[in-house]
């Protein structure tokens, strides 16, 4: 098995594994189940089929988790339930088996579930423009497998277990559509890499992608989470000149400083609106803003902070409310532009087995993001972490 | 005088036109004056100091009446509300003087008017990103000369009159600042090139440099007067292979299948939502789509009229409505974009000498905006004629 891992592997790993005796076998393993919105998870025995066409079946080694997985939890959209349910989308593992057609990685081949997939075959695969296949796209009233409409999980007594995000990665082994696993080189270091499958690539390609952060500029990133430090390690990697972090918790400002923000701002500390502040202090405004923190009067004062005539604000954050945009349509002519941005805007398959490297090289530096690790058992503790703000990314260990 | 005009000019202008006379002198001539919200046009003998530092006197030759005109007409804008006051912003017209420092054009010179003026030196103007200058970019709200917070017109007893836009083109001489004049060459079509004083250099400038159309692209036009055939023509001139014309005056389709608009919808003979009609049409949507009709429900079918993943929006209506825009910041996700346009994206001093010339030279073509020609006397005839949707471009003749 050690081979498996490369000798430049820096991490170990020491699970059992033996897709010999496993494959074209339901497996029947742990996995996190929600019953019902907001309820603890439980750690109980699944059944998991075999892959069929075009289908993977993962064995998952770390998994992380992210604000998605606590607003699927907490079933903040009525169409988001379907319960029970195995949420997850932030991992790494090793693929146990294939489905027929599935030439592009293989038994034992290391790889990232992606919620936003690529086909490579559909106009939108085909087009420059976008990374959102027509047939793997996140979605996340999508609860079956795209092939036949069925789950590929069920309780022990056989009743469905639904799939989210196209990934359903807490649990000991997972079945996803070949479009949405990215197969790694074998010398990955696991645990950084399980966070290219979300938050990282997500942050981190919003400043290179979908804004195209230019040296010298300046930016403002609101919520300083893992998506924002990862669009902020982005923009320092592009060589922008001043980061300024927004966060009602001071507490990320330690953490945002040894990430490569420059300057701070606890909106609850100011007397004047936030966008007043920041175009004072940096004569008119970002290029650059970036809302990570999902709430709309953030989004707002995001969108005011940029400079007139060139800012560009890219949406980062899941809004649950029903409330609109509360931007004037005049308010556009001030030069403003305002786009959102999905998993970075990388085309998964395609670009990120070279972003990973990328990782590797030094190009960024992923230090700092993984704050807490737990076994996979004490999830609704990883939960906790997330949703009080003690952790960036708790890395579960399966 | 004749010597002025050019040899190809194809228009003969015989105006009274005698500058040793007047320079350095208040001129005393007609202008239609405006003394409260949505009172008719007033033709009365007002006062036209001569032209300060950096400014330009300028006798008209010709002027349009833009929707912006009817807008400030109607006094929409609180903030607008300065009277007495002279409209007016499109226009061609003859340099009668300049003031102190104006050396990049002088007495004789064919110039246009721009309302969003173009000083050549603060950082909006030195910026790639931008055509809104810091210092003379479009301002509805300011109403006097930006030297001194005065105005140049008064009326014969002496009390101020308002201007208008950077511009006040509804008088036979007006003052501008010469950063909102373009001096052009003197063999220019002088009724067309008028057009290039807003409405052509609006539509056609949207079309080209904000959303840079491609060949065999497609798109709709929302709203078909001026701005929106303006931009048809664009597109077309760029090779776009279908061009959608949305309007719910059925009249404006015999004008549009003139100027190159391929397909035409009437929302009103419509069952199904305007932007599914357009979705099922173009196999998921159009390209782009350009939204002129100021009305916020139709800005919203012109977003979703655009193909998910790469669709982009341009706001060239004026929206006086308080609603806030009508997209679900989640709606962004879709990889649909929004902008806005203001005066097509053209730099006005430094493009638009050269995009004069791609008219005359047959790239684009401006037959068909001027439908009616009227004596500068019958400006209310006019009005009314653009407020009943009769006429693309009533050009009044001084």
């Amino acid at each position: 098995m050690g081979s498996l891992f490369g000798h430049d592997n820096q991490e170990s790993f020491n699970g059992f594994f033996n897709p010999s005796i496993t494959k074209g076998e339901v497996i029947t393993c742990k996995a996190a189940v929600v019953w019902a919105p907001g309820e603890p998870f439980k750690i109980e025995q699944v059944r998991v089929d075999p892959p069929k066409n075009m289908e993977v079946r993962i064995k998952i080694l770390y998994t992380s988790i992210c604000h998605t997985d606590l607003s699927g939890w907490k079933g903040e959209n009525e169409c988001q339930r379907a319960y029970p349910r195995i949420l997850g989308h932030e991992a790494i593992g090793i693929v146990e088996s294939v489905g027929e057609g599935v030439n592009d990685m293989g038994e034992g081949d290391f790889v990232i579930p992606i919620f936003n997939g690529e086909c490579g075959h559909c106009a939108y695969c085909k087009s420059e423009k976008t990374n959102l296949c027509e047939n793997f796209r996140v979605n996340p009233m999508k609860s079956v497998m795209s092939s036949d409409g069925k789950t590929r999980f069920s309780t022990i007594d056989g009743k469905p277990i639904y799939h989210f995000l196209n990934t359903s990665t807490f649990a000991e082994y997972t079945v996803v559509d070949s479009a949405c696993a990215v197969r790694l080189s074998l010398d990955v270091p696991l645990k950084k890499m399980c966070l290219l499958s979300c938050c990282v690539s997500t942050g981190l390609g919003a400043a290179w992608n979908t804004a195209n952060v230019k040296p010298g500029s300046t930016l403002a990133i609101f919520g300083l989470g893992a998506v924002g430090l990862a669009a902020a390690e982005g923009a320092r990697s592009r060589g922008a000149s001043r980061i300024i972090g927004v966060d009602i918790n001071p507490e990320k400002f330690v953490k945002g400083k040894s990430m490569g923000v420059t300057e701070f701002i606890n909106p609850k500390e100011l007397n004047t609106p936030l966008h007043e502040k920041i175009r004072e202090m940096t004569q008119g405004g970002v290029d650059y803003s970036f809302e990570c923190a999902g709430n709309l009067d953030v989004l707002r004062e995001a969108f005011l902070s940029t400079h007139d005539g060139w800012g560009l604000t890219v949406i980062l954050g899941i809004h649950p409310t029903p409330r609109m945009l509360p931007i004037h349509p005049m308010e556009f002519f001030d030069g403003r532009r305002l786009v959102a941005s999905v998993f970075g805007d990388f085309k998964g398959k395609t670009q990120l087995p070279h972003f990973a490297k990328q990782c590797m090289d030094g190009v960024v530096n992923l230090d700092g993001f993984i704050t807490h690790e737990l076994p996979f058992s004490k999830i609704n503790e990883a939960f906790k972490l997330l949703g009080n703000g003690e952790s960036l990314r708790c890395l579960l260990t399966l």
